[in-house]
């Protein structure tokens, strides 16, 4: 949850007066989303989302990120669509930061996982990478294998705090997966954060796909590898190789998963443990008192990893 | 701000089946309000605010609060307005919580006080303190000065945390309003929080009074001695009588002001000041590792309390 900015209401007035949208009729935070302040805009056009981008998003990449989401949207993607200003610009300022107003999706995310959640994600995610092939720009995944080590580094000296003996574990899996990690996998725009929270559905149906500020350019598969992590597993740590396999399959009829990016799917799906191990170890112990967001628990992908670890191929996971 | 309710889908999908509102398109947790989880739910017929109670609220107290939006309501004061399922009834139960769903209001509350709010939010009072009038429901207010002896005494142990000599001045001062406490005042319900985050405007005008989870039976007067403190000073802590005058004058050109309750404005005006020093002071002291709403400064109102211990007559408030 998270509103960190508080938009006043002339200033909202002033900023919504710049799009052709009409006035301004109601404007709530929204307790969603980790990274940036989110508003539920209703305007007598309709509703959008106003987004202001906090310190955690850095500005060069927001043109990145606002032009992916207006690609997929063009292409027929279910996202929020950036909304123009009349001068045609979609990346403004509001309160002294960087604001963007995006299209409203309807749907909710599903908050107990079924199956057919997962062959929706298969599929809705393969459409994703389809169309963002023809996508120019592109972003460097800094949360791979390179910045995991700096992540680790910052954490080591504190890890012991939240297990022990977990600093060593870290250190081994990392050099571990530093000499494993694969290269020459089919690379594209990738979400890399594919959560349930950002996959929308109304009834059985995907209604669209949200939150595109972790996305980069990087291993298709290891998108697949970061849902495996997601979606896969039952909240008692058990991996439920139905929903794998459902996802899987409903990926793969809209892109072909080859031999190489099948094979490498362990490997991947241990890195992308690894990177929200790391990621939420790091929010755990720099938590600032007072945070409005609770951090999650990095232990949790302690267990997914340990999983991973044990898998020694892809039929371990229910893929063929 | 705060959500502490996590609604699940497939929850929130049979709740709703049981009002005749449409299917649900959408539903963000809001990031306001500090007692309840709020939801904006978006459902086929249109927008609406689902309220699922906490544990400050008493589920006792609740025909009270959605018996008073009713009345209010069909009084023609623009207010959140309790939907009645199917079966007629407006008081349900979500996630083993109270839940009621109430219409959308529009509008956005007010961050910049300006004078031309003061008028709004006297004229919005006094009409909903006359429509109150033929409301038969009653509830005693637990937060007047009895209850804040119980608050102090919470507190007093731990107060010089906060400040140093705050215990002896708070004692003080909670023996001499108990001493001066006033009695035989008109009666009857008021909102006892009309903080601008509980009244909307859109464009100069008010477009609705929101969250009436502290409403009582009480002085009418006392409703006026809050809003002196929540919406009458600057944020230097200097006093504005303009705001003041154009408060009082608009509630008065609905609801006459008797002598007694104009010459009753300083020691109610202490008295909503001690009970906002002490519920912050409570909060501040009692605040959970890792809540969610962040506490609010208990000493913005002590310099608000001796302000008002400095006034000898309702002239230095503006008001004749």
């Amino acid at each position: 949850m998270a509103v960190y900015t508080d938009v006043g209401d002339e200033e909202l007035k002033a900023f919504v007066a710049g799009y052709d949208i009409g006035d301004v009729v109601s404007c709530k935070g929204i307790a969603e989303g980790v990274e940036n302040s989110n508003y539920l805009l209703g305007t007598e056009s309709g509703n959008y989302i106003l987004t202001l981008y906090e310190k955690r998003v850095s500005p060069a990449d927001l043109p990145f990120f606002i032009g992916l989401m207006e690609h997929l949207a063009a292409q027929g993607i279910a996202c929020p669509t950036p909304v123009k200003d009349r001068q045609g610009v979609a990346l403004r300022q509001l309160c002294g930061r960087p604001a963007a107003l995006v299209t409203f999706l309807e749907g909710m995310w599903p908050r107990r996982i079924l199956p057919h959640h997962c062959a929706g994600l298969g599929g809705a995610m393969g459409a994703m990478h389809q169309a963002g092939a023809s996508f120019a720009m592109t972003r460097p995944n800094n949360l791979s294998v390179s910045g995991w080590r700096v992540l680790f580094e910052a954490c080591r000296p504190r890890t012991h705090e939240v297990k022990a003996g977990l600093a060593e574990e870290l250190e081994t899996e990392l050099r571990s997966l530093e000499a494993a990690w694969p290269a020459g996998l089919p690379i594209g725009v990738i979400h890399a954060d594919l959560f349930p929270d950002n996959v929308f559905f109304r009834g059985d149906q995907v209604s669209g796909l949200i939150d595109f500020y972790f996305a980069c350019t990087d291993f298709l598969a290891y998108d697949l590898a970061v849902c495996l992590n997601a979606w896969c597993f039952e909240v008692d740590g058990s991996f439920n190789v139905t929903k794998a396999r459902l996802m899987v399959a409903a990926y793969r009829a809209v892109r072909p998963i080859g031999p190489d990016e099948l094979a490498a799917l362990p490997v991947l799906a241990r890195g992308s443990a690894l990177r929200f191990l790391l990621t939420r170890l790091y929010d755990r112990l720099n938590h600032p008192e007072g945070a409005l967001v609770k951090p999650k628990d990095p232990l949790e992908y302690l267990q997914k990893l340990r999983f991973h670890r044990s898998v020694t191929r892809p039929g371990d996971y229910g893929i063929e």
